[in-house]
């Protein structure tokens, strides 16, 4: 994913704002109207401006990668769908208002896909034949539709969505359980690589249906839902060590279900207290960032997708279902990392990694110090916003804090003269006046 | 874009067919149903298969990479709109049966958008205020929906379709005129980058309105509709020289409008004898594969974006509308690109550029050397599809024709004996037996 690797402020299309938008009940909500991140076209729709598209698709690329080298492959499928297949499966009158309900032209029922177990179980019953079509694992990274009754959270819960959504294919049972690890594992890295704590948790299944269930949460203060968990987690890294995933993940599984962890509805006040020692109980709030589901042949069996086994049975396959909310994620970021003055971006998912601010625009040396650094991070690789405004410092400064870039780089006459530059690292908010070299390497670092 | 770099065929999902589906009329559709790359979900609506989808992905990544080059912003705006917006610029009633109108659960009248005039002028309104604001450049990729009455051709004339669609706005006409230019500039090197030659032509301007709008066509026996224009558009190449979008545009815009060209309903054939010596004159057939509209304040007045002056009016800014259909595409450029075998995809856009053939699964030796290969190939940064399944050598090699990667390099017994792999260039068609090395600088370069 290249993205334009360097902007300058002027010609950025960023409509920040001063006030609090009354309508905005969250931090995240709040924060990506004030940054100029999104904007609302209708109820629970929101439109990306180019910072909070940014965002969304540094996410996508991270949830891309983790599940290529998980070894999915990726497809794309449309968004709107024919209502024929969600009859087959019988969830067409089960899903009741929340799908949105469409007619052609041609009088014919159609819906905006709310998620695509059917789908792909249609494409992988065309494409598949014997028992060497699986294990296979099919992703897409699309928009999806739930007309929610009450649109609210800006795009935690809103009605357009973009979401990574997965299915497996196995012969047998046991096979599908590997698939699933896998995704576990594979989930357990991708938030981490946002620079999320993330905690899987036992779950019900919901209308996806099924036997085996995980919804991964991480903490926030401002999340939806109360959570208990043992505090160990947050000690775990799933980063620490390379997944290999020709190999046995069971391990893995285990260690991160072997402690106490659980949403409400699961909640065992009992067994909480029994399992985990009083100083290690955690009682927060939790925001879910992916959901995991292993339900066998509950729509294989429906809708045909079969396959042959070695000795010529025909077998319905066995599958699983994982998603990722990924504009939901650029929300739950926000709420897990920000301060009174803004947003603070884990490096990874940030829009740019500097904000290079320019205190005197329409200074000589301060306009050519900063192209010369503009120049020079570009050939460093580093992504970086240039404000070359012609606002007051103290607007620079408030909208850097604002749009929670991981640094911000600030030029100004007085420090050119002694030969340094002052650098602001976001999160901590340490500043250091240094010569030039000594920022650009701290920064690339 | 970073997609997986390396495929085995035998954990890949590539469904592809021996036999011509009977639905498929014109070769693009043929040749994308038989490769597997995609499969129809209802009528005009389509799921893109891993191959289909990296295609549409690479061509994606090249539309985005040259509207950064030119200065234009990406942000994202959603498919399902509010009625109201269409309703302000007059179009709600006009675009008729076409448009897929959608009510939700609260009887809010809702639309899927075919095309985003309303909705970017809304939010530049909301955002900009001054004449600071412009010029600007505002793109998306992202699914439309047109609801074709007789959707045909495959993702030529789907319904559902991915399409870039780019805005400019600026004060002043003659600004406006330049923001046009430069994506006439940008739009000839995305095509030319694609390998296809693309000519502009003089087009109506249809539902968008305005006043000055050129189509781009590429040439392809199989086009939809028929084109003249003069055969020195052949010899020109956009990629010659490195476009400066600081410079005035102008001369290239003469430059390649200055000879005929015209679709069959903007053609004079009396302009075309006089201005077109008889020897220069092509009547061929073409397919649009873009399209670019200048029209003032159509839009910004009845939606009211306006900006101050430096004079403290308000005027609306003057817009241009810049589409380039994606998904349509990756039809287009097979219905230029293909033989009696198969696809012959321009090595910039195919999925794989290089396609490794076991002409011996299970052999130890040729086991080894494909391994070998197939490792190398990626630490060379060459995307590779292994054909590592236990078929026959002539089913491979339909295959491999069929799908069109630019290189084979077919690896067998007898070959690695005398220490050589053959490679064959799909395009030229040229084999040649040669020792790895040679082999694997040959298709790096």
């Amino acid at each position: 994913m290249r993205l334009s690797p360097a902007v300058r402020l002027s010609e950025y299309f960023m409509p920040t704002l001063k006030e609090n938008p009354s309508e905005a009940e969250i931090a995240s909500h709040r924060l990506m109207l004030r940054a100029g991140m999104v904007r609302q076209a209708s109820a629970g729709i929101y439109s990306w401006l180019p910072m909070g598209f940014r965002v969304l698709k540094k996410i996508e690329q991270i949830v891309r990668e983790e599940q290529d080298a998980a070894g999915a492959n990726e497809v794309m499928m449309p968004t709107i769908q024919s209502a024929d297949l969600w009859r087959k499966s019988g969830r067409y009158d089960d899903y009741g208002k929340e799908m949105l309900r469409i007619t052609d032209r041609h009088d014919r029922e159609m819906l905006y896909g709310p998620t695509n177990e059917e789908l792909i179980t249609d494409i992988f019953r065309d494409g598949a034949r014997s028992y060497k079509d699986v294990p296979q694992m099919l992703y897409h990274i699309q928009w999806k539709f739930r007309d929610e009754v009450r649109p609210r959270f800006g795009v935690m819960r809103g009605r357009e969505f973009y979401m990574k959504d997965g299915y497996s294919f196995d012969l047998t049972v046991e096979d599908g359980i590997k698939s699933y690890n896998k995704m576990f594992a594979s989930y357990l890295r991708t938030y981490a690589r946002m620079g999320l704590k993330v905690i899987p948790m036992r779950a019900d299944t919901g209308p996806i249906g099924g036997e085996n269930s995980h919804e991964f949460i991480i903490l926030a203060d401002t999340g939806e839902s109360e959570v208990f968990c043992h505090s160990d987690f947050l000690g775990l890294d799933p980063l620490a060590e390379k997944t290999d995933y020709k190999a046995d993940l069971q391990p893995i599984v285990d260690k991160w279900t072997a402690m106490y962890a659980a949403t409400e509805e699961m909640h065992d006040q009992a067994r909480f207290e029994s399992e985990v020692p009083e100083d290690k109980r955690i009682s927060a709030r939790g925001i879910e960032v992916g959901h995991i589901f292993f339900f066998g042949d509950k729509y294989s069996a429906p809708l045909g997708a079969v396959v042959q086994t070695s000795d010529d049975k025909q077998v319905p396959v066995q599958m699983g279902s994982y998603g990722i909310g990924v504009s939901r994620l650029v929300g739950a970021i926000i709420e897990a990392c920000h301060d009174e003055n803004g947003i603070i971006w884990p490096e990874a998912v940030a829009p740019f990694k500097v904000g290079l601010i320019n205190l005197r625009t329409g200074d000589d040396a301060c306009d050519k110090a900063c192209e010369d650094i503009f120049a020079k991070l570009q050939v460093m690789g580093v992504e970086v916003m240039y404000d070359d405004r012609s606002e007051r410092a103290g607007v620079k400064f408030a909208n850097m804090d604002l749009i929670g870039l991981p640094w911000q780089l600030v030029v100004g006459p007085k420090g050119l003269a002694n030969g340094v530059v002052e650098l602001k690292n976001r999160k901590s908010g340490e500043k250091q006046e240094l010569p030039l070299d000594k920022a650009l390497e701290l920064v690339a670092g």
